[in-house]
């Protein structure tokens, strides 16, 4: 059971912010510190490292029984039932980022010293341990095996709607709880939008096609981009692909235990400005993955901080030409000491269907 | 474009709350108001009626293009963008129920006055459009057709979580967007779970099974649960199905224009206490459906409120014994003077498999 080590983390961090406890509220945060996955549940974390979860009579049953080793309460008001408990006397805060002003007015009429910081949860989520890293490698083979079985399906004609609902039908018959996040299939002038949305053009000889897809499995998400081609395309798409290659090839690299959000994102960056693409490569490199789709650290050009052993991490350039087309290739990774884990395996050359 | 008709209601309602504007940030309130679906856009509306939409490098084409009878802001801080718009002078208050305490905290800090208020649009969105309701009966009539389509697999032998994947892939493939929500399949005994989440338990002769799903087309949300019968069930479950079959009809005969949320409640509610189950239903009957799954109004027995014409509603009674089993069967609806219209269509027969 990693939640205690994880809670004890959320502990220790806490002397830093001059409190005794910490009110977490976010769905995800308390998941990761109970393994309860509730729309209504709420867990106090003191300094000493004690816990109380509350949880409302829908989740009570499954928190007693899945998480033994914190003391349980039932309560409709959550949030409210814990700040009355003798654990939070003292300097207790709230997940400022998370909880409503509402909420926390309502909070503060009885509690008038109630504190309020920001992400000191998701900081401790930052670096992983083996059981998180395992369920991402487990999202992100389905993710692939759904590529394998769906790459072969797409033909002039097909939509991108079609392409999408294919992969998203796939991952969920092959294991996923659900699709990591809303796919995306951008075909031929549509590859230019980094987010578009996968519509009804039909796919056409000689198109790129993006696929930016991912499974979720126990909660962590997979994240995966691939660009194929639909007939034989034009030379300047295959120089298009190949310099997005090279520059993914390049952030994977980057990606060490140590190494600044900003250089990674860098070392992708230079080969597509050198190409003269500087323009055309308006995102981010990456982000982190976890019990979120976007989670710390974030890659680019002004980030700050460093990439730490077990961070798992998205790399994924791209280049758009307005009105023209676009390519992009993202795999997810993780950061070790010997080198980065990759976890999508799909091959990154160019397929041509 | 019903966009502009519902920010008029919008503007109409701030007087009752004296501000002269409110900062929408709210996604889904966003969306409602404007069309525009993003993670990061936020709608300033005015006393007045006036409108300004704020988002960020990614949609901002999406709004120009598809939100073009409001004036846009591309911003990614879209709140602080807004709330420094001549626009926003006077009485200007964010949505107290989203915005989180360190946002509001920030933004204050530029904007000491700026005040904060619950569920403005919200209430606005309770009474739907007919494009609104048109959208839930496509979401309607999917699950309708995913049912039909994969009742007929259901065997003794099949797990719970795969019956759950078949619903959602047979949605999908019927055109849905995605699951309105994470479907529930409980067979047997854990059908005394009312939100039981699919499992490898195999379904067995004799079994009931639970099935609590819904598609999502444009945003929209439909719930729809069936109780069916794996081989031939026990007469004390025939006659559980029944009197929740009873329940059901009387809650949605029930639902009426100008009908109080307590009394629709309590027309089925009263069938399930004379039949001596007043503690095994401890849920409310239903609740509103739309952009969110679950939306004003809310049907219990302490629910303030009346119906109002053109409100869709869920009627879901249920019936859950403890260790042995339960029965749950749930329509959408939409209350209309001349009687409930029923979106969901299939029958409630007890299916015997």
């Amino acid at each position: 059971m990693p939640f205690a080590s994880r809670r004890a983390k959320v502990a220790a961090a806490l002397s830093g912010h001059d409190l005794t406890a910490l009110l977490v509220t976010r769905p995800v945060n308390v998941r990761y510190l109970t393994g309860l996955s509730s729309s209504n549940a709420a867990v106090l974390v003191t300094a000493e490292g004690e816990a109380v979860l509350a949880t409302d009579s829908r989740y009570i049953g499954t928190a007693r029984r899945e998480c033994a080793d914190v003391e349980t309460v039932e309560a409709r008001d959550v949030a409210g039932a814990l700040t009355g408990r003798p654990e939070g006397a003292g300097r207790l805060a709230v997940e400022a980022h998370d909880m409503s002003v509402a909420e926390y007015h309502r909070l503060l009429a009885d509690h008038p010293d109630l504190g309020a910081v920001s992400g000191v949860v998701e900081e401790v989520r930052t670096v992983k341990d083996e059981a998180e890293i395992e369920a991402l490698r487990r999202a992100c083979a389905i993710t692939d095996a759904a590529f394998s079985r769906v790459v072969e399906r797409i033909a002039p004609g097909v939509t991108e709607i079609e392409v999408a609902r294919w992969l998203e039908s796939a991952m969920v018959e092959l294991g996923a709880e659900k699709p990591a996040f809303d796919s995306i299939v951008a075909s031929g002038p549509n590859g230019a939008v980094p987010h578009h949305s996968p519509s009804g053009r039909a796919i056409e000889s000689g198109d790129l096609v993006t696929m930016d897809f991912g499974a979720r499995v126990d909660g962590y998400h997979a994240d995966m981009t691939r660009t194929v081609a639909v007939g034989r395309p034009a030379d300047w798409l295959r120089d298009l692909y190949e310099l997005v290659r090279r520059a993914q090839r390049a952030g994977r690299h980057a990606v060490r235990p140590g190494a600044s959000a900003h250089e990674v994102d860098a070392a992708a960056r230079t080969v597509i400005e050198e190409a003269g693409h500087a323009e055309h490569f308006g995102h981010g490199l990456g982000h982190g993955v976890g019990l979120e789709i976007h989670e710390q650290p974030f890659l680019g050009p002004g980030k700050t901080g460093r990439i730490d052993d077990r961070v798992p991490l998205t790399v994924e350039p791209g280049v758009y030409l307005p009105g023209r087309g676009g390519v992009r290739i993202e795999d997810t990774l993780v950061a070790r000491a010997d080198g980065p884990e990759l976890l999508t395996l799909t091959t990154k050359e160019l397929l041509v269907i």
